[in-house]
């Protein structure tokens, strides 16, 4: 299987639903879906031939995006789940920004793949989760990420 | 002056200008520039409105984007003042891949502003180099980030 059927981003509220990265409302963005498998999380996603580093390989800056949405996702499905909440439900889930970043690249992304992004989360404050992530292409990890994901401020609201 | 007037980008050889970040034959992509401002180095930026987290702060993954250009921009920048070049001249330049990426996001990066990428560069080996990027957002520093840029090894090339 290598489709995500119930994501977190599928019900965050429409006034948070317009991010490049995983916003159903942005219309060229990349629609980055993540859902539980299990304990973990998980995002797919085929990269298009323009985001490319060298030719052949995938742009890091894509997959510093996907290690990014996927750490915010996951931190919403935990502390959704931890609130008692499942994503195919219809309460509001928790919204999370990004507080840091870090990105590992171990080899080189073959473009032509579906990339699969795999989360292992850990509560480190009531209101921040540190999110490892490991993108795999095929049986590879090509690369490791790690996200500090924030309960969201209000500075961030309009 | 929020221009860059003599980019590495501009002299890298064609097969290694289809960056998405930073290619110039890269059309759809983010066209990076990066280039001298005495010791320092510098990239500067316009997001469009659809490179958005939620409206009216950009997107945390076209600011690691930014931070991984600029980053190994500025290692090959420093790579040809070493050998003795600029980015003017007509000597094709050393390239550079992202080893690693770290971004901190210190505040909302708010849109329709110019942000303006600052690097500091660092010599940790013959081949390797750190850089340490503020991005500003008119006087406001809103992101910090450093990467480590490594000269392109040959499993990279086509």
């Amino acid at each position: 299987m290598s489709k995500v059927t119930h994501a977190i981003q599928d019900v965050y509220p429409d006034d948070f639903s317009h991010c490049y990265g995983c916003g159903r409302l942005n219309e060229g963005g990349h629609h980055f879906r993540t859902g539980w498998d299990r304990e973990q999380t998980v995002t797919y996603y085929d990269p298009n031939p323009e985001q490319t580093a060298v030719p052949g390989f995938v742009y890091g800056g894509l997959l510093a995006s996907l290690i990014d949405c996927h750490g915010t996702g996951s931190a919403s499905l935990a502390l959704h789940r931890k609130n008692g909440h499942e994503p195919e439900g219809d309460v509001e889930p928790p919204r999370f920004v990004t507080g840091s970043l870090e990105v590992k690249f171990l080899k080189p992304t073959p473009q032509h793949t579906t990339l699969k992004a795999v989360g292992t989360i850990e509560e480190i404050h009531p209101k921040k989760f540190k999110v490892h992530t490991d993108v795999y292409a095929g049986d590879d990890i090509v690369v490791k990420g790690e996200v500090i994901a924030v309960l969201m401020p209000n500075t961030f609201k309009a």
